[in-house]
């Protein structure tokens, strides 16, 4: 990367405000290995309201990240998987929670340091 | 990455939470080629404020992603540069931009089929 800001940041800036909603990751993990159907996302994925678990399986289906494939079953039966694209986009954030997960200890320890500097003396 | 949410999505949403907001990104970016001065990042990232820049400074360097560097010169020289630890951010991040730049068209594309799917017929 150089470090034309302008240049450089805007593509990271655009994925990130798509993708970096916890929930679009946790969508993306959860479909990673193999379709999905709704109501195991719901399942997997802790926390989500159903709303907003449709809501963002319309938004990364929208942006090319998810297959939907409804077969002509009794009840539709409903699954979600990743396009190839989003495949590549799950390995690469394998490269950040890697990051994260080395780093963690760190960056807790770093505020700690911090603060105490920070904090008056008393 | 396994399919457990729970345990893999966490360290990524925190890291996310540090360093999405794209003025966090701009910094590191600006910072990841050596040492810079307050007003050559200023200048740098296009629209920063003083205040968000001098705020995110303060973040970045209490996660011990920035090193603050006084030199003691009249007036005092400041300087920020990244910490090992955001250099390793940086590299990881630039596997993000590349996904980003290389799909930006393929995404366009996809909300387009999407949005021309789901309109009415007329």
């Amino acid at each position: 990367m150089s470090d034309q800001v302008s240049n450089e940041a805007c593509p990271l800036t655009e994925v990130l405000d798509h993708v970096a909603g916890k929930w679009s990751i946790g969508i993306l993990v959860a479909a990673a290995h193999g379709p999905v159907r709704f109501t195991e996302l719901e399942r997997t994925i802790t926390g989500i309201s159903r709303r907003m678990l449709t809501l963002n399986l319309r938004k990364l289906e929208r942006d090319g990240l998810l297959i939907r494939t409804v077969y002509p079953t009794v009840p539709p039966k409903v699954e979600y998987s990743l396009t190839p694209m989003a495949r590549e986009l799950h390995a690469t954030l394998a490269g950040l929670v890697g990051w994260a997960e080395r780093h963690r200890a760190d960056i807790t320890a770093a505020r700690a340091t911090y603060d105490a500097a920070a904090a008056p003396a008393s």
